[in-house]
């Protein structure tokens, strides 16, 4: 009997190991609403066999060579009869069956799509994971990965931060009111230089196993879920890393962009809407290279949009994610964007999505939101952007002198022109993230500054976004050293000082950390600074109001960017107070008995409740 | 006989001049689309009368008496059958005759509007008629207007400039290339102080006496137009002066907008689209008074709408406008512009107006225009708009350093945003006008910018609009002195120099005068420049590069924004290239034998014609 195993083992596996190294995605389901589904089988030579099937409910549609051997493509129908169990795919040369391999469809479980759809009810926070904690050293270095570097002193090589690091600090993100987590890429990245930051994938179905693979994604996004944490998985449609399979060993020469001599993308998203664009300048910008190590993906490729669009799906099936954040989104092609976007609504209803939008002008970002009605012609689906408009408005906000088009005002009219969108509350508000400068730095490290930035995020429209360490003062600029990539103190076990407990951090670090805890939780519990209505003054002499209001609260928010304390006469915001007589302040707790003339300290942003 | 006559006229007189002031429209038209207009009858308790008429083809529809007694408005119904001639409005009084007024119905000269409708063709010249030549000196005072004033030393009196003295000019006009003219309005402005600038009204059917008047305004159209040059009319919907006789005497105590204490408007155009704008900004943004002098008129008042639409028309008709330029655009109501612009379209369908939208950012800037995607409530038919957001670009062009957003990216991100617009090519493009400093002071009288934006002007897309005195380098800046409404040196008899002949101006002053001319009359002379289609690259290197083409010609324009001389690879440009050899620079004349490299000089804008 022992013989007899060893024997087929050893059969089967000389058989298939020669033939067939991959087959992704890696399992699906039955009972999806699109019932197909397009297997990239990958092996030696594997275009010489033929595909058969024998399962209930499962078709064959057709079976796809392509300009490389190595690579067979097979269109599966799964039809609403099918159910879960291992398809028997047997492939056949020259007539004759030559092995067979196991493809397993699941059952589906909706259990983990209860909290699916990132909104504005959630308080998102960003961690890069080789940066945030190290939870198991015993992955911190891989056998066999083309990185082995592992040096906490430089910002270029891997430090060993990991997803079970993100797993033991739960307990923090909770307590600080977060309610969603946006991971930087944790897909392979098996790159040899500057593998940690994830936007260079080497592979579409497995998390990089210095993170802890995908068992320890699994692990974190069913712990985050038990606690009402929403997890958001970043995307890269636009290229993936030159060392993924799929790249060094291409099915066919258009699976990238290829160009005569390395060109590099001109990163000019007005291309895509210009009038006037030279088609090469177009070209460039959209098949251009994201970097040397980026290769740019051929949207139009059929092969292309369903190896990325099913790996995606597989992700939300496989791990219950909850929503997408979409990075370089305008370097890719809008066609694919909307069709991906239409494929993604069609499985999963609730799912959203929100692009990283890095360009200049509110028109230029409205642009690739969905069902706007300056792109004539493509609806991308995308329900949100990366509001970097708002962005560089609470900058000058915060930094700039008033002035007519000055200081606050440039808050002003940033949320005025949110007539541009179909929903700006979609959008991302955000004081920083991994590519900018920290927020405390970009404000001159003035902790008034900082408080009336926070006060903003929390209370403005939209979905507001932390960088892991905002919260502790951590700081530094982008450019040119990398430092606002710098590790969470107290993720690693020998660091001096641990800043997820109270004790390890200073006074000024816990008074930040319970500033932006107040309001994150005061938001979490209260409605109306989440889906309320905004109603917003035109600003007066430095000085920004506004409300949020539903049909049980309002809020008054007050923003004095001026250096000096102000009382503030109340008589033009009656709108916005709508008779309430009385306020709480929801930082100080203070009771505010008259709203006639409110006192707001310089340089910062009061939240009153108003009461009646 | 004589006697007879004196007594019908004393009786006729008494009565007349007792009861009834004003009848505007001054007159109407047969054959008009629109039927239908209503008269304002003005005088001492005409309200007492009722008005009985006789005349074949026009019916008495409805007569109202308002608040004041001393209004009556008539709507007149004016019927295909009606031939011209006077109509006989019988006044009576308790059944009784009192007395007859005349009233004129015209014929309608379709001669007239040969030439209208202002677009891309045109190169409209900008005249404040107080400050650009004083051809009648008889009417530099006129007796009995409040504002006595005649100085020349200061810009906020009178200088005696009038139509006569632009009649007088059009020899110069002509020969720059310019084939429409824009007036600062000409309508009597009977204000006690600085009456001189034309936007207080004081009468809506009369050209002020000091300009000459109706005759003198007729005169000058009539000029223009054997010449080819269109009259552009500025309007000013929003506002009257305080002196006009229906604000002294108001029809209803909402003909404007009142307020309990002087309330100003708040300037801010962005309540308009703001989706969370408070109503008490909206409000004083709308409704809020432009100056003190310049009471709100109320636009949702009918008679309002009808008494303002109808003197437009009757410009029209009566002498020959060819388009208007419509002032502070976004204080007005939009609904309002919108009916405004269906009657004027309904009745001209060639005819063009563009409003003043000194405005912030582009999606506000095309949020008033007509047909756009971004104002979802309201279609105000506005074909074009003066262009701030152009005109902030080509100076931070000019005078900015280059950078990833800044220097000549300005432009080229201001044109790519152009799909924001049902058709850019009406909008009005400009480097100053009688509201900014002039154009050789932004640019710090750096002849080699001054050259370089006025090529980008009559190169780009759109209505390029120069402001008097531009081409012969007068210079200035708008505050604190209003400089930039000096007198055009040569208007006034006794100026020491007359610059509107070439041996009156400097070596300097011609050489300006001959570049603008040069450029002008080639974009007169050349389809390609005006409506020919745009292809614009991305900027490199302070490089901003762009091309006009139609199916006859190729033009290609290289803006070298940097302090060097440079040699230009064109490879890059081939799409706009197209296959041409050779080229003329335009300007120069000068041949060149070959496009592989382009010599430019440093901070210059270089026009090329390419040749086969």
């Amino acid at each position: 009997m022992r013989i007899v195993i060893a024997i087929i083992f050893i059969c089967f596996h000389l058989v298939s190991f020669a033939q067939v190294n991959r087959i992704e995605p890696l399992n699906w389901w039955v009972g999806m609403n699109n019932p197909n589904v397009q297997l990239l089988i990958y092996g030696d030579n594997i275009s010489k066999k033929t595909v058969e099937i024998d399962y209930t409910g499962v078709e064959l549609i057709n079976q796809h060579k392509v300009e490389n051997p190595n690579y067979l493509f097979l269109d599966l129908k799964i039809l609403p009869t099918a159910k879960a169990g291992n398809i028997s795919l047997l492939f056949k040369e020259q007539g004759k069956k030559t092995f067979v391999k196991k493809y397993e469809l699941k059952s589906r479980d909706e259990s983990k799509r209860a909290l699916q759809g990132v909104n504005a009810s959630d308080f998102v926070y960003l961690i890069m994971p080789d940066r945030f904690a190290n939870g198991d050293p015993s992955n911190d270095r891989v056998k066999g990965m083309a990185d082995q570097s592992l040096n906490r002193d430089s910002m270029y090589y891997r430090h060993g931060g990991d997803l079970q690091g993100i797993i033991n600090n739960l307990d923090y993100l909770q307590e600080l009111g977060v309610t969603a987590l946006w991971l930087n890429p944790v897909l392979t990245n098996d790159q040899p230089l500057t593998s940690y930051h994830g936007y260079a994938n080497t592979e579409s179905y497995h998390v990089d196993p210095r993170f802890g693979g995908n068992e320890a994604y699994r692990k974190l996004i069913d712990a985050c879920h038990k606690r009402g944490i929403k997890m958001i998985q970043d995307l890269v449609h636009n290229h993936f890393g030159t060392e993924h399979y799929t790249i060094k060993d291409m099915p066919m020469k258009d699976w990238v962009h290829q160009w005569n001599t390395f060109t590099k993308t001109n990163y000019r998203e007005q291309v895509h809407m210009d009038p006037y664009a030279a088609k090469s300048d177009k070209d460039i910008m959209l098949n251009g290279w994201f970097d040397r190590h980026m290769p740019d993906m051929n949207q139009d490729n059929p092969y292309v949009k369903n190896y990325i669009t099913q790996s995606h799906i597989w992700w939300i099936e496989e791990m219950g994610i909850d929503g997408f954040r979409l990075d370089t989104y305008a370097y890719n092609d809008l066609a694919f964007m909307s069709e991906w976007g239409k494929a993604i609504d069609a499985e999963y209803p609730k799912m959203t999505y929100f692009g990283e939008t890095w360009v200049h002008g509110i028109p230029n970002q409205a642009y690739f939101t969905k069902s706007n009605r300056i792109n004539q012609g493509i609806d991308t689906k995308l329900q949100g952007v990366t509001d970097f408009q708002a962005y560089w408005a609470i900058n000058e906000a915060l930094n700039g002198k008033f002035g007519w088009m000055d200081g606050v005002v440039r808050l002003y009219n940033t949320f005025a022109s949110d007539f541009m969108y179909e929903d700006p509350y979609q959008n991302v508000v955000f004081l920083d993230n991994h590519d900018l400068s920290r927020y405390l730095s970009v404000v001159g490290e003035d902790f008034n500054k900082y408080k009336s930035g926070i006060a903003w995020l929390l209370t403005t429209r939209g979905i507001p976004q932390l960088y892991y360490g905002t919260e502790i003062l951590m700081k530094n600029f982008a450019s040119p050293d990398g430092l606002v990539r710098e590790d969470f103190p107290g993720g690693w076990s020998k660091d001096k000082a641990n800043k997820f407990n109270r004790a390890g951090r200073s006074e000024k670090e816990n008074e930040a950390f319970d500033y932006v805890k107040t309001l994150a939780n005061y938001r979490k519990n209260n409605p109306v600074l989440q889906d309320g209505k905004m109603l917003q003054y035109i600003p007066e002499d430095g000085i920004y109001v506004y409300f949020r209001y539903d049909d049980h609260k309002r809020i008054m928010i007050v923003m004095n960017s001026k250096q000096e304390a102000i009382n503030l006469q109340t008589k033009r915001f009656q709108e916005g107070i709508a008779g309430r007589q009385q306020a709480i302040n929801i930082v100080t707790g203070a009771q505010i008995n008259s709203l006639e003339e409110l006192a707001i300290p310089a340089v910062s942003t009061q939240v009153f409740e108003l009461k009646k």
